[in-house]
């Protein structure tokens, strides 16, 4: 399938659309957010039949918001410094003025009128639901029509798909995504977006609580306003209820140097294509040129043991999902009275044919990976590896959604273990491998996140990107 | 008010209803879970119009699950040993086949066609929800119609009110209620059951996850039903997401004799009445006597600390629970477009008032008690004192509905402290005050939910009832 010249990413010169940047022009009323709103809009008219990111999008409500935040930066008296700003909303989260479909046949018409809480503190911080951006089924890996914003014969990634989809086509500034296995950080890498996994509970889930180890975090075009709108919703909703919010400065953290950073493989290293592999070490060349000193599970025996406690991630974050899933989606299936994906039914009948001891061992798994990650936290100021396994594959099929590979949405082995350690995670679109996007992440401690922003705001401005 | 002679409560003679002595009869075909329901509709026939213990009943469809349970024991195949039994699920849970509607006008006709996940872990037993039972609304204080089952001049307690008084009356064995600051243990203490209010997360919550202080538990007319309907939940439910559930033996554990006790006063102290005050001391004194230790806060400066530590727990729960129940209370206002009841609108405004740092200093309040609980886990087996702070109050003013008093439901002072310190706490009817049940409470460290039960019955079999 033939790929458009605009389609091909180059990290060195591709402009993802920003918020910040705008503010000005609207605090001396050369801009508003209504003018900056018909500007998605446009783009949205002009790349939409391809990427195919939303679920649903009712412009004029959408303009009635923008109307309302114009009226208010022309009063001197926004909101916040979000005040304005379209965000696309994961087509998980509740909206109490749009349908909340999941992608799922058998919510098809599901229409709750409640806010999710970081919904509800978008729209207390002046920011509107910018339209339902497509997720996988459920949050698991059947795909929606979403297609990589840089290549329509690849996978935008999942389960944020439109998410990481609309803000890698330039169709708005920011969205929400949400994590379990890797469902942020995976297609926010494909598609060239910054993006925040924030610590386990940082962020208010609302009513998204079913699982014991899934954030929702912002996608975006620039560190700033990722920053800015993690904090603006974490200011108002907090954290999940028992948990420290997400806090840290008013606006994006300055960029921090790290000392030491600690290069982590993961069980993913050996699914890497060598293009990729050649990619990141160049990349880490880079950093370490910068003065930065970077070690290896080879260099400590406390960092090997963490990739040891990390080495089954996959099967340890998949399994406590899928148990701690199974109540709700079995609610669902005998609800509707029709399956869900077959993909999802597969998981769902492995859940059930488990014990609450077989859970609970896992629960152990988890948390003594946690202890090892803990125990590492003073030989750097952060780990590094990269977001994704190579760039997004191609689909394999009739459509995309009718993908037949084993993994349509790309392998989150690379995710699996900030997941299972609650760690904090940033990732920076600084690779570009054969013309298409490959994130770097950096993971840190549990509540680093501004920490994580920082450094990941140094690497940004530092370090050279790497095209292979 | 006359009380009506049966009305009485006498715990030397109190007969509760049980289930577990019907399984003998069950299994050798001279009774049936269809003849046991029957029995119990008649009770409700008799009492229903003066307790109001039901928000709904479909006797039908109780009758079409005793049916088929009847059919598993005849084939020799009951599924649990609670196959069979009728159990009241308060009405904030959710139930596939039965409305929820929460005692909220806002919430009338609301009927989600869901189990809550202990619900559907009912089900799987072969035991099957027994209507829905009253809650004040959404769980707060705002009393619905339920008189207590000994008194209809007074309040059953709340918000498990209709469980309460629904085991109380002999209407059925068990129920399921649930506590966010005293909840399960104060109306079951004021109605005569036994009731374990678990360890945090020791039970699947399902849907009811807004709190971090919120637990489901089994109130009983027995410590063996209460024992075992907890365990048939967390063996097929689980705990929580990212809990351990609650486990220990198949059935209820034997009795163990604590070797010694702290007796805890909490903020209550000062509250209680002179006749609640001398049948707690003579209960005292007969566990003494038994050969048990008693200690007090002046008998060690760790128990002295302890006392402190939670000598604000009502003001802290009540913060945390407000603060953290806001945005699912404004959605609800929001979307019915009409207000939840005064008390509730009051204290959902005093927490939007609040700053996500005014929450987060209340967390660290609750995890230094916490920190002083466990630190007191080595001086004894568990801590003892009253569960209520004397016989429920009669309600003031034209119905119970419309009760005027400050704490409709009674005072939750005795509770706070177990809720806030995550702990599980078993309540056995042991006192009567005026012809009225008064509580005592064992309250252990977490995930000492079978201990505490063992406890329990030691206390239940061995320690002289007290009336005054």
């Amino acid at each position: 399938m033939a790929r458009d010249a605009h389609d091909t990413y180059d990290p060195r010169t591709f402009q993802a659309l920003t918020y910040h940047t705008a503010l000005p022009s609207f605090a001396d009323g050369s801009d508003s957010p209504r003018a900056y709103l018909e500007r998605c809009l446009e783009v949205i008219e002009e790349r939409e039949s391809e990427v195919r990111a939303f679920a649903f999008l009712d412009a004029d409500l959408a303009r009635t918001a923008a109307d309302e935040s114009t009226a208010r930066w022309k009063a001197g008296k926004p909101l916040s410094p979000i005040d304005g700003m379209p965000v696309g909303i994961k087509d998980l989260l509740e909206t109490k003025d749009m349908p909340t479909e999941m992608n799922c046949k058998a919510l098809k018409g599901n229409f709750p009128k409640r806010d999710n809480a970081a919904v509800w503190a978008l729209r207390q911080a002046g920011a509107y639901p910018f339209g339902k951006v497509v997720t996988a089924e459920l949050g698991g890996n059947q795909p929606g029509p979403t297609t990589n914003p840089f290549d329509k014969s690849r996978t935008p990634g999942g389960s944020s798909s439109g998410s990481a989809a609309a803000v890698g086509a330039r169709m708005m500034p920011a969205a929400i995504g949400s994590q379990v296995g890797g469902s942020i950080i995976r297609p926010a890498a494909y598609c060239g977006n910054f993006a925040l996994k924030p610590t386990q509970g940082a962020i208010n889930r609302g009513e998204r609580m079913a699982t014991s180890m899934s954030t929702h975090g912002p996608h975006a075009g620039s560190l700033e306003d990722m920053w800015q709108v993690a904090y603006e919703i974490a200011k108002r909703a907090g954290g999940d209820r028992g948990c420290p919010a997400l806090s840290g400065p008013s606006t994006c953290p300055q960029p921090v140097k790290p000392e030491r950073l600690i290069v982590l493989e993961t069980e993913g290293w050996e699914k890497l294509d060598d293009a990729s592999k050649q990619a990141f070490d160049a990349f880490c060349r880079g950093v370490a040129d910068k003065g930065v000193t970077l070690l290896r599970r080879t260099d400590d025996p406390v960092i090997e043991a963490l990739e040891q406690a990390i080495g089954h991630a996959t099967h340890v974050a998949n399994t406590i999902t899928a148990w701690e899933n199974r109540w709700y989606q079995r609610n669902i299936v005998e609800e509707k009275g029709m399956p869900i994906g077959e993909r999802l039914m597969a998981t769902l009948e492995r859940a059930e044919a488990m014990s609450v001891r077989d859970y609970e061992a896992l629960l152990v798994e988890r948390a003594q990976a946690q202890a090892a990650h803990a125990a590492a936290a003073h030989l750097a100021d952060a780990m590094i590896t990269l977001s994704c396994p190579g760039p997004a594959p191609q689909w394999v099929g009739k459509s995309v959604e009718e993908c037949t590979s084993a993994r349509p949405t790309g392998d989150a082995v690379f995710n699996y273990p900030s997941s299972m350690l609650f760690a904090p995670v940033v990732t920076i679109p600084k690779l570009a491998v054969s013309g298409l996007p490959v994130g770097v992440q950096l993971i840190g401690q549990q509540h680093e996140d501004a920490r994580m922003t920082a450094l990941g705001r140094w690497v940004w401005e530092n370090v050279d990107p790497v095209t292979v």
